[in-house]
């Protein structure tokens, strides 16, 4: 057992959906979470200046103490997650690799489809570890850069939101796909009107839930989980100041935010 | 007279839409092209990082010979333009002072709307100019972060593009402005839905054709114009490959794009 926090990292605030989900299942845990505000988007860089950012950022979390890892930003799960894992002896997840077993074994026709920024779409990180875990399933990916901006714009529902989301969606519901994965931290928040435009036959994977859930059972296998009862601390680093990105932020952790240290 | 290329820099692609009407307006002047696609958005960067990044766009055109420069990124027009104007003895234009003359001339009711990305509205670099230029005017200011996507998207007309447009822009059409400034490169292609918002009585005013107005007077005052009629060249620099932005970029230039070189 250990009272050592939980880092956390991604290139914006989007990861505190996970953070989110982490305090509700974990709520003992302390945590750490770092925003690379500064170099963001991450998405479109090249993967050498990924997997340089994403080194620079664990150690900086290391330096916090940290005795696990959550890699919340899709680019870099898909172009530093196997060196993070090389390089550091820390229990260490993304969010890549949970979703997908979650979607192969709640897919019954075999149909994924995948949504996602256009970085994460045009990587097929999801497409390969889909088929990775099970050659014969279809996946259908889509991008779907108005997503983002509707979320920090907290345009969830009404008009906008609807058309967006049928002109992305259509095709995909076309495929007769009964699965999706929301292939980035921004999607969750769209869930319900995306849940609405499928109806229930098409279940809907986020990677906040499997994420906790596979970084919970590394922390129980190698006893780090801490089942004290002292007040969890949970501390947010960006690399820059985040402007309007507050409340951007409160959305995305369903809470108000603690007070934001700004490294550089 | 010389035949020196004109250089023009902008964070992405954004900037061609400038180039296409440096085309239409002087079709026998060289360009040169540079597109900071490694380093964009430079909106969220700090003032000092995009004083940087701009000061090292105008020395490597400087190296290609330039006669004349063309800021054409709002973020660089705002941070960069004294710095560079001090530094470099060139004719110098940026995107921000000719829309804001252009403005100033056209309304009469002294009622200016401007929309921007977040970053520029938040700078109030038009709001500044306008203010500077006539201590009366009123300015609204709105920022309409889905416009970039939608633009890239090429989702100009029809159901999504039209509420969007309703939703950002009925706060300035209550105010009752009579003049609009454009004040993002990728907005001129939203145009003609934005007038059909606002109908004949708001006058739209991107910042490509003042711009170029500006830099031909500049250019024909110091007898830099280059009257001959050899073929004019046309050359796009990147700094990272452009991933799937080159039929957007055609879009921005309204003709297929010259081949793009990637420097780094």
């Amino acid at each position: 057992m250990s009272s050592q926090p939980i880092g956390i990292f991604d290139s914006g605030l989007g990861g505190l959906t996970v953070v989110r989900e982490l305090r509700r299942q974990l709520p003992n845990e302390s945590i750490v979470y770092f925003g690379d505000i500064a170099r963001l988007p991450y998405g479109t860089k090249s993967r050498s200046q990924i997997q340089r950012f994403s080194l620079e950022n664990t150690q900086f979390l290391l330096q916090k103490g940290i005795k696990a890892l959550v890699i919340a930003c899709n680019s870099s799960s898909s172009a530093a997650f196997q060196l993070l894992k090389r390089r550091f002896p820390i229990p260490m997840v993304s969010v890549v690799e949970p979703a997908v077993g979650e979607a192969l074994q709640r897919t019954k026709a075999g149909k994924v489809g995948v949504i996602g920024t256009p970085a994460t779409i045009e990587s097929r990180v999801y497409e390969e570890a889909l088929r990775r875990g099970n050659s014969r399933i279809e996946v259908f990916a889509q991008s779907c850069p108005l997503f983002v901006p509707l979320v920090e714009e907290g345009w969830l529902n009404g008009g906008v939101a609807e058309r967006v989301i049928q002109k992305y969606l259509t095709p995909l519901a076309e495929k007769k796909i009964d699965t999706l994965i929301l292939g980035c931290t921004h999607y969750p928040l769209l869930r319900e009107e995306i849940q609405g435009f499928f109806g229930p036959k098409v279940q809907l994977i986020d990677s906040a839930s499997p994420t906790v859930k596979q970084l919970a059972s590394f922390l129980e296998r190698k006893k780090l989980l801490y089942e004290g009862r002292k007040n969890a601390r949970f501390q947010i680093f960006t690399s820059d100041l985040p402007r309007n990105f507050i409340h951007v932020g409160e959305r995305f952790l369903g809470e108000p935010l603690p007070p934001i240290k700004v490294v550089r």
